[in-house]
């Protein structure tokens, strides 16, 4: 393990095996059956390992105190509610977000096998924690994947004050040689978690996201903390998305709308959907290969803004930390990673 | 018809009928058949009645322009190239953008009534004027429907000057009530169209829209009109979800992307995708109905922010403006009106 301090807080490298063994260790100890404890405690890991800490160890100890407290059920199995063709309505019974997203990917490339698209909505879950994950498990299966969520409300509408709007993160993947291209987005310009770490390391946002108590827009991380208003990205755009996200979701899936789900205090029962469609269906793959390299080479002959260090596609800094992470050890908080091995 | 003087130019009001008959004339007289003449002038038409004249009136003398060099051709059928299960591949053969589309998002709406989901990918085809027109046409069909497109280069991705990702616009709608929900929105904070009725106008825009000549954010519509270079919306936010949707259309539609349509000075031969889901076959229609009227009566209980005027649902003014065009005739600058009623 190494040690260091990198943006003013303690920071511990810890193997990619060690933590997803923590995981697992304190899975199994709060009811999670063998194969659920290894697949859950791996999603975690794996979060961490590509550098998103907040979906990862942060949230950890509070997920598994979703699990003592009920509102996350480790035993519960997602169960069909309703078949119609190619789109698949399902009850999540209140699981472990990250293995009912899991297996609505599954069941949505399952699905596409046989019909070209496939599409599982999923009523009745709770967070899934890192939505890109769920994109990179079906792009590198080969399969082109757009899945978003809703949550509690967390944001307002463009044009008001008062949070009405969850910030419904959207994930779209294709595949792309041996990686894939991963977009996964909030409909805030920032997520929570991304202003927090920026209040706790002291930095100013880049750009405004969000609002001070007196509504006003503001780079100040701390002061939209206070506040707890996030900015939509893009303004009226992310908050139309917003709304016609979490629309969407309702009306496949037969679940309850960020509305609902911010009538209680704890969120949970969020609804999800999951599309995929077999790339292997399409046509002449060598030729989709070279198209989709065509766009990232375009993109990468873009000329850098000043004061820009590179132009990436979503999900190329992914690879480089992930690779990073596994040769050093995946940056830890140390206070975090202590709280972990306690529980 | 009204005659008045907005915004400084000067506004003539059509009624629709008599832009639509105008419309018609004008597509025959180039060589439209009978039936194809009536459904794109009455898209064209439509368009300006809710309040879109860029994709309305103020484009179709550009559209006109682009059958008679041969770029849009008017006889041209879509042809099935390929049936994957409910996903079909269809070469839009170059023909009319409007048409196509029309066309794509009926297909769409057929395969989801047999499979609960359909999707129609379209290559080759061309611009479809406003987005949203397809959006209302499915959900008023009792449809959830996603639609995008690609386009030439028009905006740099983060990171860069140059232009080479598309504003890909991306359309979301669901039924409501007798009318719809519909999210119309370009991948860039404002449409090159909105830029120059700003500059038009003589109008700051209302958040950065784009780049001056040296590179600097700015709210000029002018310095953007002059370095052309349209602010991707929410910044890196904007520029992924261009990215992929481009990405997404290619490999579904085997069609070209932003980067080889921009290899040729005008914009021809994009691709789209049109996924349609049977609402009826999700369960309990009123129980739907009622989930969705709880998430808008929501919304509309926001508290307004100050400097705004109200919170609305996206497509919230469009029924405003439709209704208000219908009974007072449809504003249109009187030079364009001219102009096309001499084509």
């Amino acid at each position: 393990m190494m040690k260091g301090m990198e943006g003013g807080t303690d920071v511990v490298r810890v193997p990619f095996e060690e933590l997803d063994g923590e995981f697992q260790r304190i899975l199994l100890k709060n009811g999670f059956e063998q194969e659920k404890a290894r697949t859950c405690a791996h999603i975690f890991a794996e979060n961490s390992l590509v550098g998103v800490n907040t979906h990862g160890i942060n949230r950890f100890p509070r997920f598994v105190q979703h699990v003592k407290e009920g509102y996350v059920k480790p035993h519960a199995e997602p169960r069909l509610k309703n078949k119609a063709g190619a789109l698949e309505q399902w009850d999540g019974c209140l699981g472990p977000g990250p293995l009912n997203a899991f297996l609505g990917t599954q069941r949505a490339m399952a699905i596409a096998k046989e019909s070209g698209i496939g599409c599982v909505a999923l009523s009745n879950t709770n967070h899934w924690m890192r939505g890109g994950y769920f994109g990179w498990e079906a792009a590198k299966a080969g399969f082109v994947f757009i899945g978003w969520t809703n949550t509690i409300a967390n944001m307002p509408a463009w044009g008001a004050v008062d949070r009405r709007l969850g910030n419904n993160p959207i994930v779209l993947a294709v595949p792309f040689e041996a990686e894939a291209i991963v977009l996964d987005m909030a409909m805030s310009q920032f997520s929570y978690g991304s202003v927090e770490s920026h209040a706790l390391r002291g930095k100013e946002l880049s750009v405004p996201g969000g609002y001070d108590a007196s509504g006003r827009l503001t780079t100040d991380p701390s002061a939209i903390l206070e506040s707890t208003h996030l900015l939509p990205a893009g303004y009226w755009k992310g908050s139309g998305l917003a709304i016609l996200l979490d629309l969407i979701a309702v009306i496949l899936s037969g679940g309850e709308s960020t509305s609902e789900i911010s009538a209680r205090p704890v969120e949970f029962a969020v609804c999800q959907v999951f599309i995929a469609c077999d790339q292997s269906m399409l046509g002449e793959q060598s030729s989709i290969t070279s198209a989709i390299k065509n766009v990232i080479e375009d993109l990468h002959r873009s000329t850098v803004a000043p004061g820009m260090k590179e132009v990436l596609y979503p999900g190329e800094r992914i690879v480089r930390t992930r690779k990073e992470n596994l040769e050093k050890g995946i940056p830890v908080d140390r206070s975090i990673w202590e709280e972990v091995k306690s529980l």
